[in-house]
């Protein structure tokens, strides 16, 4: 099915040499597709994208879309494209929590001449990666798709809403269609930032300690990435609303931040100290703990195979090798 | 008890050569306030501010805070601003619905720089005039504070939305308030574009004949912007949790497009052919209905006390005693 949709499609992706793009760019080469690809190496590299950097079936351009746009628009202009898959921004969340121009320019000023491009180009097909951090710090209560108010507390949550808000306004003028999925913790190789991956690099410079923001009960739901691909693929192809947007996450289970040290150090075969600072939050901008409803994902009839624990322990075998270490 | 908060306080006013904001730029130096005052003439006129522009207690800068930022920024260092009502945006929700530059920058930009400055000159409360377009197009839905899910259907209501999204994220770091007040149609002399100001403007190049868009029964509350400066103030006084949110509107009565126009043409004594283009949306990016709840508002204290045909009325002699017309 994905095959006879995707064969000889012309798909733009932007960020495509970052964790997620990478994956998605190989899954959909795989499948048929032809893609564009854009990256400005931010966050991305050109190791991410090796395996396909010579496909007959990839085009790159190393262009940053929010300084670069007029040059990528005259170079698109040749294409035939179908649809849009923008995963380009910033991906470290507490990075741009006191420095409001990183998300302003990398999360949401890529989408807003993204959507220009798509404008432009008459592309009618917008697949965004939106994020939970929209919502804001819900404590205990379930996050569904329909709830308000949203508060995000991160301008990278900030970012990812005033995405989404510039979307649906195009959906009413341009835009075809689009899908919106808000991700949750998403984990495996490739990653380039985030708990796994910091506490190995961590640990590789310091064998006896570790010290760990927080308490170490922030509690999080992590799905691997092999399964966010599927997930997204899966509502792409099966809900067709002008506007189709969804909490992608794994059913009912969760990860303590204690859990995944755990994992690490007997991965690594190391005895650490483990030093937690203390409180419930690992720094400003984080949220402890989040309930994240799959209900309506679930009704659409996807369901993760991984539970959020094999979905870490999966992810740090494959941070592992990719660092050299052994297990 | 205005007189004791504002006396000798220093505010800082963003969009105050405009319509709201050179009415409250009065209200303010009328009880106490020191104003600084910012205003790029885009929409704004030096014609609104002529009442207080040589009053000791306001000072201008004609001057852009999204091209002008580090220039405001030294000129306001040896101020000590208390707080920062931010009312700068693009208001032709319909100019900016092809040409998503116009609110992303006259919309969004403007409140990103505005929280700049106010990290950067310590400036701990902050004032946002939101819009009931963040919430989209709810039909016959009523719309509350805390509903969702949240669809603009213009770039201006989502750039309202980003701002807003911005100013939660800044109360997790550097703020010490927020209010946000999202208006509904805010009506009364100075008003540069909606509806009441371009009927009466059609209709003085052509006496015979008017064209409306849609079909008449678009049907939406209007304030006017006496009570709303009124109900503003009250929130910013009476609600002081960390972030403070409000729909401002007129309680349970609206007003019928087609009552809009029977209004003007009683009132400048004309007999007009009228000519509905029908269909139910005036243009991309309008509501044609909404229901706007105040009930938070009321539950505060506050209740207008003009209905929003009083409203209508007041606001259309006001703007054809400003055009120099008779009524």
């Amino acid at each position: 099915m994905l095959k006879d949709i995707y064969e000889n499609k012309q798909v733009l992706i932007t960020g495509v040499a970052g964790f997620i793009g990478s994956h998605l760019a190989e899954y959909l080469i795989s499948h048929g597709a032809s893609i564009i690809g854009i990256d400005n190496f931010s966050l991305g590299s050109e190791k991410n994208i090796k395996n396909i950097l010579n496909h007959s079936k990839f085009t790159f351009l190393n262009k940053d879309i929010t300084s670069e746009y007029e040059n990528i628009l005259v170079r698109l202009k040749n294409f035939k494209i179908d649809e849009v898959w923008h995963l380009a921004a910033n991906s470290d969340i507490s990075n741009g929590v006191f420095n409001s121009d990183i998300d302003l320019k990398n999360t949401f000023l890529t989408t807003h001449y993204t959507l220009k491009l798509s404008s432009e180009l008459n592309i009618k097909n917008f697949i965004f990666a939106s994020s939970s951090a929209i919502y804001g710090d819900k404590g205990n209560t379930e996050i569904y798709e329909d709830m308000g108010p949203l508060l995000p507390i991160s301008n990278y949550g900030a970012m990812k809403l005033a995405s989404e808000a510039i979307i649906s306004s195009a959906i009413e003028s341009y835009l075809y269609k689009a899908w919106i999925f808000r991700f949750p913790n998403v984990v495996g190789s490739r990653i380039t930032h985030g708990i796994i991956y910091d506490f190995i690099k961590k640990i590789q410079t310091d064998h006896n300690s570790l010290n760990v923001l927080g308490d170490g009960n922030q509690c999080k739901q992590y799905l691997h990435v092999s399964e966010l691909i599927d997930a997204m693929l899966f509502i792409r192809l099966n809900s067709l609303n002008s506007l189709n947007y969804y909490n992608i996450g794994v059913s009912e289970t969760s990860t303590y931040v204690h859990e995944i040290v755990e994992m690490i150090i007997k991965s690594l075969n190391l005895r650490p100290n483990i030093i937690y600072s203390g409180g419930q939050k690992g720094w400003i901008g984080d949220i402890p703990k989040f309930k994240f409803s799959t209900a309506k994902l679930n009704n659409l009839g996807w369901k993760s195979k991984m539970s959020s624990n094999e979905a870490v322990q999966k992810a740090i075998h494959e941070v592992i090798n990719e660092m050299g270490l052994k297990c």
